[in-house]
């Protein structure tokens, strides 16, 4: 990559990780819809969205690959300094992996606790994908040293928020909860999936509401979501274990069956 | 550069931003002892620091440039996610871009006005210099934006910070404030020094102290400083003006024999 760019110097950009099944991207709109907020809330140009679904094309290539697609748009070059280039020219990366699946690997229930690290609360840059993760750097090294599967984590003031990679759901009865992000974390696709698609498809409620950890030990089931790793339901918590994952098994159904449609 | 990078990922590094004045960079060490810090608190392994000095020694190679060097440390490459790799091996980068002075420029008062971005409180990156800088990015535009030459950044809890690209203090009768920088901000190597060695130097007490918008407003005298900026006075804040800058030409004239020295 052509040195210097406002993606390596500050974060300056934006990113998506998709899984790619026999040559498709599936939900390719939630994460362009993403994307898109973000340019718009990162204050880059109108058009910088523009050639984005081009060069995924591209790469794609009419070749059936299976795997996995990072794509990451920053601000390009600049001036030294904070202050963005007008207008700027924004660089386009698009990196595969290939593997041998994607999409619902088949795991055992996640073992996950609280981590220690907490999100700062800052309400311009929630619910976006942005380069700046270093939170989540340093929760996924305790994640690493303690041997476990996922961690919770919460803001500076106590709310859940999420996994580290992942958006956290609670069943409570016939409701399905899952933390609002109005001040930090990210509007996963998956979650999104749930709450356009899949719940109703259950005959669940789902709402948006703001939580705590001890929301999850009460929560009759839970489990998270991401693009790679689908519904993974969620066995332990601390001391509370869950035997039983009757959604986030029904949802797991239900999504292999929505993967298979993309893919044909 | 090589991709994957964790730098451009995620912002997983640090980076300093310093004067280059006749081949020497002046208080070196305070920046490689900011750096350190950071690597530390980001879990760099131990040794990430030792080859910087070289870096640098190799990247001046006795030529008696004047200008600036930015000084990237990444975490490298990784697999896929946002765990990091154990052990990592950084990539070091060194840009330099050369100019006709560096250090103190003559610049009239600044105009400064405050800014509607508000840094998010995170304690466990507050003070260092890492990559994660969009709130300085959003800062910046807004600056552009309204022609201004600094903005005054308080955090989400109201608490002034810094501005966007330095240090702030205040002058109060014989007291010399500047804010503590647990929550947000980072501790700048001039900064420093106004605490060890000029404000001592010109018999001033130092505090670092909690303080807010307001304070600013009935301050004596205002200033604020960074490693390419030197000291630079306020001469208006909102409605507020102020004519004498008394303490910052004091600075700027201490600052300005310093930097003879360094680079002679």
């Amino acid at each position: 990559m052509p040195l210097p760019d406002r993606g390596l110097d500050y974060g300056d950009g934006l990113f998506e990780t998709m899984p790619i099944i026999d040559g498709n991207i599936p939900w390719l709109s939630y994460h362009l819809e993403r994307l898109q907020d973000g340019l718009l809330k990162l204050g880059f140009h109108s058009e910088a969205h523009s050639p984005v679904r081009d060069y995924i094309r591209t790469a794609l290539d009419d070749r059936r690959l299976t795997g996995v697609m990072r794509l990451t748009v920053t601000r390009g070059a600049g001036m030294r300094g904070y202050a963005p280039p007008e207008p700027a020219r924004p660089t386009y990366i698009v990196q595969i992996s290939c593997a041998d699946s994607a999409g619902q690997p088949e795991l055992p229930p996640a073992h996950v606790d609280l981590c220690s690290v907490t999100l700062a609360r800052q309400p311009l840059l929630a619910g976006i994908k942005h380069l700046n993760r270093l939170e989540q750097v340093l929760a996924a090294k305790e994640r690493q040293q303690k041997g476990l599967d996922e961690m919770l984590m919460t803001d500076t003031s106590g709310s859940a928020v999420s996994v580290i990679s992942g958006n956290l759901f609670l069943l409570n009865g016939n409701q399905l909860l899952t933390p609002t992000l109005t001040d930090c974390g990210i509007l996963g696709t998956r979650r999104r999936l749930v709450l356009d698609e899949l719940a109703p498809t259950l005959g669940l409620d789902c709402l948006q509401v703001a939580m705590t950890a001890a929301d999850l030990e009460s929560a009759d089931e839970a489990f998270y979501c991401n693009s790679l790793r689908g519904y993974q339901p969620i066995g332990r918590y601390g001391d509370r274990r869950w035997r039983r994952h009757r959604i986030a098994l029904r949802l797991q159904e239900l999504y292999r069956e929505r993967l298979l449609t993309c893919a044909a």
